[in-house]
């Protein structure tokens, strides 16, 4: 079967080309009016699903295996990559065995004698607004899917640990980092972003108190004009500056006492 | 010579029960009345300083293998560790070369044979009361000591730029969770507090504000004690209170819209 003599000769080039105990995964969160989501593959001819991976080659630093891999699981490239932890139990297999995970991947027992058959992985995590991209199956992954934060199903190996503290420290991060570039449209509302930061919340926030927080990190213009085509009293319009943007990203919002 | 022999069969133990390729750094703060300070190992007849390290055992959990080899290493135990980063590039020599590196470290030329010659190292943090606790050389160690966050010098691998990221992650860490448990006597005034905060930060912080932003965590308890054997309007003592200080770890200080 074609799928399986692929599958056993990418084995035979992990062996010899790629560090032995050492993945990658990836938590790719998509906002997009108000949703928040999470790529997950599911696995080629399974019902199972997980996050892409992926693995080092020798000679290659890990942020560069890191994007590669992302794009050749996934077809995404030009994203931001953020690292958030490393995962590295013995046994990282929360909802289904050893066995079980090893079967549903198609794997060969023998698999096994040629890796330590455990895996320390770092993980991941980007932004991206999910109606911009597009991934595309790999060989391994029959499909692709945008699965809705609150509706992830059981996942492969620790995959659902690792989405719940991405999403910890992507929670984390907007007290420290703007964020919002390239997630919304160029002009934007104050109730647009405000909708954004709910979204990755999961809260409700006071309208006033997020206004004057936001304004206070000066990285929005205000523009001239108010959002057309809606009730009496439309609401401004405003932009990123993107100097300003930046240097609060390299900056970082710290504790201001 | 007893030490190569030691190094030598410590080699073969490493290449039988050890990941190959994963290694652990760590960056221990240390805190004590103002200063700010970074403990480093002298390797064994060198004059050249490293981070402690260590590696993580087949059957090991990442984080056990932390505690384990910290305490090896230093002597150092009950040190709440934190992930920041796993630094995974191909070279991580940033002032010594690597054949310098390995001459340091008074390692055989073969060791590569049996290693990638790679590590991919995850790196953790601490913050203790320096005065409070007493590392220990181990076996490949001459001397540990605590240098001043401002004066490190130039040492092996890439542990300047660890130092670095650590810092900065322990500064960010200051927007979203409280600190200052286990480094403040267990009375303190407001003034002991913001130097702890001003000396993590590196910076002087408006004093009306800092105490302003400290009170809105509600961690703290105000006694009914003021500090004594101080001049005219002695300041207010304060006490952690220990449940909401844990809670406030948990939840985080988020950001509030």
């Amino acid at each position: 079967m074609e799928y399986k003599k692929q599958i056993e000769q990418l084995i035979v080039d992990f062996r010899t080309n790629y560090l032995s105990s050492v993945s990658i995964d990836f938590v790719i969160f998509g906002f997009h009016d108000g949703q928040l989501k999470v790529l997950l593959l599911r696995w080629k001819e399974t019902d199972k699903w997980c996050l892409p991976g992926g693995r080092v080659r020798h000679e290659e630093n890990l942020e560069t295996a890191a994007y590669r891999s992302l794009q050749e699981r996934t077809g995404l490239s030009e994203i931001f990559l953020e690292q958030f932890h490393t995962f590295g139990d013995v046994l990282r297999y929360t909802h289904f065995s050893k066995e079980e995970t090893m079967g549903t991947l198609g794997l060969p027992q023998d698999v096994l004698d040629g890796f330590p058959g455990r895996d320390v992985s770092v993980g991941y995590y980007a932004l991206v607004e999910f109606a911009r991209v597009t991934p595309t199956p790999d060989l391994f992954t029959d499909e692709c899917q945008w699965w809705d934060i609150d509706q992830i199903p059981l996942l492969l190996f620790d995959h659902n640990a690792m989405i719940t503290l991405a999403l910890k420290t992507l929670r984390r991060q907007l007290s420290y980092q703007p964020i919002g570039y390239n997630l919304l449209p160029e002009k934007f509302t104050m109730p647009d972003l405000q909708q954004l930061y709910e979204t990755i919340l999961g809260q409700t926030l006071d309208r006033r108190n997020f206004q004057k927080r936001i304004l206070g990190y000066d990285i929005l213009d205000r523009l001239d004009e108010r959002k057309t085509g809606g009730a009496h009293k439309a609401p401004y319009l405003y932009r990123f500056n993107k100097e300003k943007y930046e240097k609060a990203l390299k900056g970082e919002v710290l504790f201001v006492g």
